[in-house]
């Protein structure tokens, strides 16, 4: 073992290099160790990944990719300017995971957020590439039209307007790269209308804070109960923009109610704003009726906003904004100064994809595959670990279990993770500002199998029980 | 015909409904007739694509086409919260296209900046497309890292060493979406440094002074001689950044000599600013030995930018940066914040692209295509128009032409275009602030046959000697 004492700030770090885990995921360890035990302390800016990886004696990608996936943990944040720091959401287990015996190795990792990967219809893709490889007009392998191609515009207009009642000529549709990309494009946009803060869900998804920071916008956290966004609470937030997950809250998983849909559109009216329609997860629904877009009620004040990382693939990079009339050109404008275009070939493969029928036969199988996963998790939760409640499990690929009141969820979930269960706590999806703070876990079941679902929810109750003592 | 006086500003517009030339392309031609004839001064501010279209009873789409290709072609600019503009960089033909007789059909076009996208391998592009979806690790389907992925990271590394003579560690590689992209995240970043003006070639390329505006960055022209950019005239400008095109300067073709690039780098140290490479269109070289990076000269000061918009297909929208390393991760962070990646299928798809020796494959046939070309304009324009002096043949997918003093370069375009052949004054890429102001036209020649050069050669002598007369 080669222990090190960096330089600034200082932190051991030990590497030990006869151990058949790799250096990257040791380095990975250590920072986290460092951060869970308070070693590292919330706001601590970490040296520069070339200086760290000088003091390892490691090249600098095993350092870079430490980073990424601590920043992806949500245990550090970067920011333009001002380095790698720790997160100031991450709050510390105790008793500290340090003195506790080595951990189990990861059997069942509850990850949100994620489709099953392997469910990615690689056949059906290669035969949409080959469709549009073959029949795309040579000019569309050119500098296209920033807004995207009207093939694709007309395919997911006629999709959403079916599937998800999205009023959506393709006018008003531009294509982007996901939906960080789009928020970013509006935030972008409407600050420069004057703009300055937008209100967000809390708890919410933390990705979208990061993006409107990263624009110069500030938020305003906003609480969300059983019916979802409380829009009374809007007001005199200073937010004339709100940004929602109405079909499938992230992360409670609460649908907004039809009174609050209509609340929130006449806020909007009413402050000459916008929502901000973030259909999350939208696809996939087991028990209840689909309920259409909040878009459809109001397309001169809602911006939509879908994407295919959960349908199919985050890797894909592909994504879609219905916007007001006003703002296509200003959005496009941005589009045309900066990276001019989503790929062509994307485009035309999604069009011939979407055309094919491919969506929904990947839909109709996936959603079968999702619905047994979650139906066994939630019967091992029942089995094992029934003091814990279960909160919008009728759509998505994860739901929130909110845990009996005495847990605290930083060390549930440290407890649960030495048990070989790693589980997602809501802290960092709460802006700290509003709502109650009872403590809850995310559970994404979409990438496992029935019996690993079973096998987490049972660690879950041993580790409340073990807690309990 | 039905005439329409748009509102504000008063346009006339006439579109024939009856023509078999569509909508979109008159309402084009209507609007560039206005802006070059001075009925539409520089500066006016155009009705929205919505009320221009509900003045003239067409769709939103037909407008906003419009409007792009005007973009395209310089006549209009767009810009974030002030709408679409008449462009200040065009100047009016004199006399007035008005009054001349209805033009020829267009048979040749010279539009530079483009390679024959009949020409894009369509076949071996979907081979690696097979074999990035069959080879493709389940976990790159998902959120991958935002510097890009390390197997397309490691293969341009090889490949920009082996070719361009760059120092491009994988490490210090980002992959990004086209040189606007990757130009857009440098500004931004280097705004956040503290940075608020670039050098620019003048003349330079127009699409990089755009962008740079976008990100509330300043420019200064700086002008450009045989040797490339002067880079003496660097000093008291108040730029600690030079944005430069040396393997085959946009437009006028020079190739940056040996004494200015090592002034060039000389500069960016003493200044601790930056150099930024656009390896614009480098693949291709007909008369001339090779000329390596400037990067490689001194990979902290260089900025190095490379995409497949001419070796392969703008449509991609595939780049890579090779960065500085303090500029690593600010860069990456702000991919992190906004567009997460580019997307993993088309990285890799690219990846086994050149991996299996395709694009070397591709530019050693398109290199000989290309250089017939270009040969056979040359032997046109010896023939025809021996006058006009070709300058920066050497290498790229077009050439300047310098036309005889008396000669002005947007009525000789205006003639010419009658005579049904288009091609590209010097003009807009122009800063205006500096440099020599001798007329001249861009004939891009990758995309015609020999005998459509040779024709559009013979259209310009005889357009020149018409203009003499």
């Amino acid at each position: 073992v080669s222990s090190i004492r960096t330089t600034s700030p200082e932190v051991l770090i030990e590497l030990d290099r006869s151990r058949p885990r790799g250096l990257r995921a040791q380095v990975e360890e250590e920072l986290r160790a460092a951060i869970r035990s308070g070693r590292l302390a919330a706001g601590t800016v970490l040296p520069s990944s070339r200086a760290l990886a000088a003091d390892l004696g490691v090249t600098r990608g095993v350092v870079v990719a430490a980073y990424d996936q601590l920043i992806s943990e949500g245990y550090l944040s970067a920011h333009q300017g001002s380095g790698t720091v720790v997160d100031a959401t991450v709050r510390r287990a105790a008793p500290p995971v340090a003195s506790r015996p080595a951990a189990a190795p990861l059997d069942v990792d509850f990850r949100p957020g994620l489709p099953d990967l392997d469910l990615f219809p690689r056949t059906a893709w290669g035969r949409a590439t080959r469709a549009a490889l073959q029949s795309t007009p040579r000019d569309d392998l050119g500098y296209i039209a920033s807004q995207g191609l009207p093939q694709l515009r007309q395919e997911l207009a006629d999709y959403l307007g079916r599937v998800r009642g999205v009023s959506a000529e393709p006018d008003r549709l531009v294509i982007c790269n996901g939906f960080g990309h789009g928020l970013s494009l509006v935030a972008g946009v409407l600050r420069a209308a004057g703009h300055d803060v937008f209100a967000v869900e809390d708890p919410g998804y933390d990705g979208a804070r990061t993006t409107l920071a990263f624009t110069g916008m500030r938020h305003r956290g906003t609480p969300v109960d059983d019916d979802g966004l409380v829009v009374d609470r809007l007001r005199g937030s200073g937010a004339r923009v709100a940004v929602v997950t109405p079909a499938h809250q992230n992360p409670t998983g609460a649908v907004m109610s039809s009174a609050r849909r209509t609340a929130l559109v006449a806020w909007a009216r009413e402050v000459g704003g916008y929502v901000v329609e973030d259909d999350y997860d939208a696809e996939y629904r087991y028990d209840r009726h689909p309920t259409g877009a909040i878009q459809g009620l109001d397309p001169d004040r809602v911006i939509y906003c879908g994407t295919t990382s959960k349908s199919l693939a985050p890797g894909l990079r592909l994504g879609w904004l219905v916007l007001p009339d006003e703002l296509v050109e200003p959005v496009v404008a941005d589009r045309r100064a900066t990276d001019s275009a989503t790929s062509s070939i994307l485009q035309a493969t999604y069009a011939a994809f979407l055309a094919a029928g491919d969506l929904d036969r990947h839909l109709r199988r996936t959603r079968r595959i999702y619905r047994q996963r979650r139906d066994a998790l939630i019967a091992g939760l029942a089995r094992w670990f029934p003091e814990a409640t279960p909160c919008g499990v009728s759509a998505g690929l994860q739901f929130l279990l909110r845990l009996p009141d005495h847990l605290d969820e930083e060390a549930f979930a440290a407890r649960a993770l030495e048990a070989g269960t790693k589980v997602y706590p809501l802290g960092p999806y709460r802006t700290g500002r509003s709502g109650d703070h009872w403590p809850g876990i995310l559970l994404g079941y979409g990438r496992l199998t029935p019996a690993a679902a079973e096998r987490g929810a049972r660690v879950l109750g041993e580790t409340a029980r073990a807690a309990g003592r």
